[in-house]
């Protein structure tokens, strides 16, 4: 296999369908499939992502196993819940690349407490960076996307809790831009109400702490604890996570970030800033980078680390092309970039 | 004393001199007398603070002591480090409010640690919500007013730690609006550079560290230490702080939202939000207000408090003319607001 | 009458009714009764306008007659096209002051053609600045609010028109914030399609157009011809209209800021700025304030006024503020400011 | 020549220089060789440039000849009027590309009267849009990138100035983003002051006014006339611009768009967006791409265009990239997109 899958996009109308599609367009390797929707579907994908031209006259089909079939790839990009039954009607030998939070979770109980309903189960999870994980990912045929909170604050604390420099006891703070939110219209999403604003939300039950425990727990057999706290910031795209953990032995700024410029030295997307630079979300928008710093707070006795992610790009669709190009045994950054969109 | 008073406001053309007039404008006992700036001086009101109509064609002065003379209160907001030789040449008579760190840290050492250079010394601590704090400000004639974030991250800590529900090991990320970092031209903070875009900074070596610290020190025998996190937003005005800390028992969310609303039942300025609604900027944009809403994490065995103020209001001048009003034996809330612009 | 007046507001959870209530807390000649709405009925207004602290526990009612019986004035804020049935129950002493558009144009030919269906008749058009427009208001029972865009383009063309500078045959660009197309949740108005984002809308179409027209026609012989662009920007409030017309004769700038400057000399909401300054909206924001300046451009032998106001307040319900105190015989300026909120 | 073309950027540190670098990374047929700034030189990219994390270790040399030697294309990003002297130094065989103002003018009186100072010359002019000029770009080894407003203005109103479907006496109200303004710090430029603002600036005397001129004057025999109003939008990129001119003859709206679709039929940068859609700027974020909508108003009896252009990519870097392809003899579109970066 390798260039010219033919690819389909199910939820083409949304923040994620589109940032798929917007990437796929500079892909080499690929050719664009169906396009389908919901509500949208019968709509020219010109009306609703007026930025795609060279898609703009491609109509929108129903999101339906027929129109689903006969492409090498699937990306589903569907509302939580949704794509456990599309994809039980794809072949196994399509690559099926889930964007939606059915198949990340493990633990059936967690699944339960935090989303209610049936685990759906539980697919390769798309975080080639997280150790063990790349290996996972190579020839897939169903890889669960990361939600993008986890992305970033996965990669912020792993060196750490991997080294175990902190105990596992972790506080993360992420504000967010609104596009994580979806293209659902709200009243509290309209531009009115999120521009000039800071707002808290999903406080102590936010559906990605789970997530973000999982992933840490995999590094480290001491007990995990996550203090999660999101942020809707005024910026479309965009996360700034800010993880702190308590330290667990003597330790120097310049310890921490030398471990963490080892853990990422020959990783494609995840870039360690230099001493006395810190993250901006601006540095990574529109591309697949993830860009950290790290401190050591010696009165607070807390290691402090810094992430910045695109939340659509590498923390969605950018992460669930760099997993395809896994899956098909491309050059894992093919049509990808590092470089962010500023200012 | 009371109505009439009249005021100097040394800094008119910055950010926290500006909104000192925009509220003095609006305050019935109040009549504004001289107004200074440093590079300004010679220009009219209404080239640089263009929202002042009613003072457009007032022309600053020298920030000298002859200026400042002859005022019942005077407002000094200066940078940091120039408040205390203007205030010794102003008799002991006057109510000197002052803007700036200078006189806000009672710990030399702290002092030389964070900023450097000597010590001014100790002045009333401009906070009434803070216990004890209030019967200090009646009648004072010299005032530090806190800085911004100290401001929403002590009210947002303060009735957990001072009832012992908290161990004081806080942890505070805050997300702020550019006003707070004034009107002097840096290339960072430019429009291009700050718009769309999140970036954390002064990570474990901000100023306001100790001064959260030396607050909360106040309310509880137990040590303290504190982790604060600034993060730059994109938008002018307002905070929100996430506070947290390891609960010292087991807890209910309804138990610590009753402590936080007894704590604050007789606050005119801080608002506690009912049950299931969390803070955000917009709400207390322009006002004196500040909202706070806190929940327990079981899991994480952790409290958690969000607050919101705006920075240049309750943050700095809102605050500043809640202090004048104490000192001039005026009703506390005279000329101020818990209404904010929204949206 | 004057002080004590009592109020209703039909529409409170909106923007345009959030407005009306923020400004009439600052009010001291009235007490707020009734606040309806629609499908909000039966819910706290602290859920809905969290920044309107006083009246946190207030309850929507149903917008009826019979809710709003027994006020003294009722504010209608509700969507074009209801007012007029619910003013029918009002009684003939009761002042109703509309913020729709069914009361302000007088041609029933002109409101089919931009509105459709039938002209519900035409009030005394709130816009006192007008020339003929103040009597009018002084006890009227019936006021028409004008619309956001036409408050900033008749006041930043009305000198002209009326001295005769130009041909009126004006074309005004106005970008405005988002405010002004409600809260009602439309995925084109979410905050991710917003930010960072300017979009024009309702070319040649626009519903202001012929109120602009109708103004501007009470101020001169000659035939009006009006082109409007709206364009909508990435910030909640403010409107900067950009006006221009063809010179009727030999024309220099001094000369035009002088007619504009006699013809508002006694405005106490409209501001000619001094020369070399140019209004922006930040200036107004919050504001009843109107900021203008112009300039002739010998070049294209065209005068260029620009203009800005908060579509909110003065746009909106500042104006109607104004109108109530003009109808209750209260001094015009009660409650209201030309302070706005900057940065 | 062709692939493998080395080129040198002057004026790395800035706006332009970063876009231009963002754009050549990904461009398949050129090596990135020296970087220049002028007091940032001696600095590494990766402080001023975090966002081009392939060449965080370049480090900026001063710009002079010598350095900018020995380079087959050479980009001047620099301040207007530093231009020629640069230029002069550098052979005549190298591609010298002049993103700034100095050479865009034929008329050195037009210079005299919106630059002041002498003129320096005139190179062919960077838009291959506009009939005639593609041809002078082939080969050329000195040329003149377009201004940003011009680039979009132009192409807003040349296919109707071309037809003859209006008098040229044209208005043009466009707001753009702030990077248009560039990466000196000024105080007006903070991002405390533009966001939630919008500003009108140049009124009457901005220097793109004659570069409009001059374009739509290759394209008639009729008398120009232009009247430009720039307004400052809070956001980092994008302008919209709204262009309206009276109607020479009778004329329908599907008239105009197939006048329009018909000139932009091969361009493959310039789209015409299908009717009842019109431009936003969020969807040509970070590509060349222009997007035009027209209509007839026929009340008005103008022509109303609207175009749309990232400022720094097709309005400064892409389309100096595009006139390099041309240059070069590579195919115009090597290492651009159509795709913007939305939401």
């Amino acid at each position: 296999m390798g260039t010219g899958a033919r690819i389909a996009v199910a939820g083409a109308s949304g923040y994620a369908g589109g940032e798929i599609l917007r990437l796929l367009l500079g892909h080499p390797g690929v050719e664009i499939g169906a396009l389908t929707g919901a509500s949208n579907a019968g709509t020219a994908l010109g009306e609703l992502q007026p930025h795609l031209v060279p898609l703009a006259d491609r109509v929108l089909e129903p999101t339906t196993a027929q129109v689903l079939a006969g492409h090498d790839v699937v990306f589903l990009a569907l509302p939580h819940g949704q794509s456990g039954a599309v994809a039980a009607e794809l072949g196994d030998d399509v690559v099926v690349i889930d964007c939606g939070a059915d198949f990340r979770l493990r633990d059936a109980g967690e699944w339960a407490h935090y989303y209610g309903g049936e685990h759906a189960g539980t697919w390769p999870y798309g975080l080639p960076e997280l150790p063990g994980q790349r290996e996972q990912l190579v020839g897939a045929r169903r890889i669960a996307v990361p939600g993008c909170y986890p992305t970033v604050s996965t990669l912020a604390l792993a060196p750490a809790v991997a080294a175990g420099l902190v105990t596992p006891d972790v506080v993360v703070v992420a504000a967010s831009g609104t596009s994580g939110a979806g293209k659902a219209a709200k009243p509290h999403l309209l531009g009115s109400e999120v521009m000039g604003n800071l707002s808290a939300y999903g406080v102590t039950t936010h559906r990605h702490t789970p997530e973000i425990a999982q992933n840490l727990g995999l590094l480290t057999d001491a007990d995990i604890s996550v203090s999660f706290t999101p942020v809707l910031a005024p910026t479309p795209r965009g996360i700034l996570a800010t993880a702190s953990a308590p330290l667990a032995r003597d330790l120097t700024t310049e310890e921490a970030h030398a471990v963490y410029a080892a853990a990422y030295a020959d990783e494609p997307f995840v870039h360690m800033l230099p001493a006395g630079l810190w993250p901006q979300t601006q540095s990574v928008i529109g591309s697949n980078a993830v860009q950290i710093q790290v401190a050591v707070d010696t009165r607070a006795r807390r290691l402090i680390a810094v992430g910045v992610v695109d939340n659509l790009a590498k923390g969605t669709a950018g992460g669930a092309i760099q997993c395809m190009n896994l899956a098909l045994g491309l050059p894992e950054t093919t049509g990808l970039s590092s470089v962010g969109l500023a200012p």
